[in-house]
Order: C-alpha cells, then sequence, then structure tokens
C-alpha cells in the first residue's frame, strides 16, 4: 500500500475527464461503469468533485454534488480509489473535503448508496458513521431499498448527519 | 398533430422515471438513449425537470438542472416531445417553464447542446432565440465544439441569454 506523502487534493476540471475514464475499468475490477462519470458533472458540479493526484498520476476521485431537491443534502455520487491506495485513508480525505463544501453551503445530510455486492464499501461507508436506511428486505442483514437508482435496482441506502460547527 | 388542450405540465418526480424511459426508444426513432436520464435526476434535481401528460399519456418531459460551477446558469440535459406532439408548441412551453425556474434563481443563462445531425434540435433552439457557441469546425455551416459531454464529441452548443424582468 501506497502512503498519502505529496498527496495533492484539488477540485476536478473537466479536463480531468479522460484520465478518470481510463482508470475505471481497472480500478472496478473489470466492471465498465465508465458512463456513471459524465464530463458534464465536471463541467456543472466541479465545487463538489475532487481529484487526489500524486505526482502525475491520478490515485482518487468524488463525484459528487449537492442536491437541488433537498436543500439541507449533499450526494456522493461515485468515488474511486487506485487499488494500492485502499486503506491508506485517501477516501476518509475525500469524503471530509465533501462534507467541509456541503457545510460551507448549509448542508447537513450527506446520502450515497452502493450495491449489496459492495461490501467494502458497505463496511467503509459505516465506518464513516453512515447509517443504512431501512429498507423492505435484507441480504446478509443489511438493509435492502429496491428501485431506487433504477426501476428494479437493490441498493443500500447510505446517509450521515454532519455535525455542524 | 394532437392539440395542446387538457395538457397538464408538473415537476416530474421519481417515481416517473418508468414513464420517461419506456417512451425514449420509441421516441428517438430506436436509438437507446435511455442512460441519459438516471433516476438520480429525477431524485435530486425535481425542481428543474418537467413531465408533460394528456389524461394518463406522457407527451413530453424536460430534464434540467442548474449549474453549480456557473451560479448565472441553467443546463437543458434531455427533452423528449411524443411525435404526434411535435411543432405543437409543447417544447417551446416546456422551455419556458425551465427559463421560469432560473429566472427565479437570479439564472439568466441557458446552455444546452445537441449532436450535428440533429437538425430538428438546431432548428428549434435557433427559432428560440439560442445562439450557437463558437467552435474549431464547421458541419455545413454549423459551429461544432469536439470533445464537450466526451473526449471526441462532437457538438453543436446552444446559449440564451434570458431577459430578466
Amino acid at each position: 500500500m501506497k502512503n498519502l506523502n505529496k498527496i495533492k487534493i484539488r477540485n476536478a476540471k473537466p479536463s480531468d475527464h479522460q484520465s478518470i475514464i481510463s482508470v475505471i475499468i481497472d480500478w472496478w475490477g473489470g466492471r465498465d461503469l465508465r458512463s456513471s462519470v459524465p464530463k458534464l458533472l465536471l463541467i456543472h458540479f466541479s465545487p463538489t468533485c475532487f481529484v487526489a493526484f500524486k505526482n502525475s498520476e491520478l490515485c482518487g476521485f468524488l463525484i459528487g454534488f449537492f442536491s437541488q431537491k433537498y436543500s439541507k443534502e449533499g450526494y456522493i455520487h461515485f468515488v474511486g480509489i487506485h487499488p494500492e491506495f485502499r486503506k491508506s485513508g485517501l477516501a476518509k480525505i475525500l469524503y471530509q473535503k465533501f462534507y467541509d463544501v456541503c457545510l460551507q453551503d448549509s448542508r447537513n445530510i450527506v446520502r450515497s448508496c452502493t450495491a449489496p455486492i459492495n461490501k467494502l464499501s458497505i463496511g467503509f461507508h459505516t465506518k464513516m458513521g453512515f447509517s443504512i436506511e431501512p429498507g423492505p428486505s435484507e441480504i446478509e442483514g443489511v438493509p435492502i431499498t429496491t428501485g431506487y437508482l433504477s426501476d428494479k435496482d437493490q441498493m443500500v441506502l447510505f446517509k450521515k448527519i454532519l455535525n455542524t460547527r
């Protein structure tokens, strides 16, 4: 595992799109989730999107936005961490960057979700203080919500209340 | 062509997702653009998304959002009109609904884009007072921007300045 020395984190820009897209299949172990990060998000939601580079190598990114329906909520849409930087604390730093911009915009609720198969993500969110929203069913003891991101999907929905300062 | 009597327009809801998704292939003449309307948009951006129904039939929809990077801008992401309601004035009404919410949020710039092949959309936007952003190349006299929505695409970018009241 690599350490976080010399890691630089900044807001994402549209020109980062190619870097992000080009790592997704590798970082997700072959799953092609590239369409989950349209460039439009980096154009219009860059204040809530972050990239981490070490030297010129992308180590992680977080794509989030402020809900325009729920004025107290921020949503973390997609997060990727280079396999060699997993468990390094980088995801936690990216989440905290997102919490900071939420709080600056008077938002104290952060939501995210993952597929029930993604134990790593469920463990991470639980450790980060997210609760899991109650759902009509359970998989291995984890509450599942149906039809959240599409009409028949099963997802684990996370919610965290931020401490306002 | 059907008329607009009894058309009801309201903000879109997450529960409209299935209705929208189920018409896309048909309304776009076989093109599968369903992934362009993730349900997440209807959850968190419903104040800028509209659906039009006549009786219980979907006649049109507009999916838009406020830019979080550019505080004066609204972006129209995806618009669909039932083939029998084209040239009925419905698209114009949906655009005006979007303009209204932009102006209420002190936004006076509206952006959108389309593929160069979509002459209908280019004609509609021109008629609606959109200008076409200058680009490095042209197709049949229309300026084209490269790499806007993805890294190698060619798109026609529209911009309209709204009259503030």
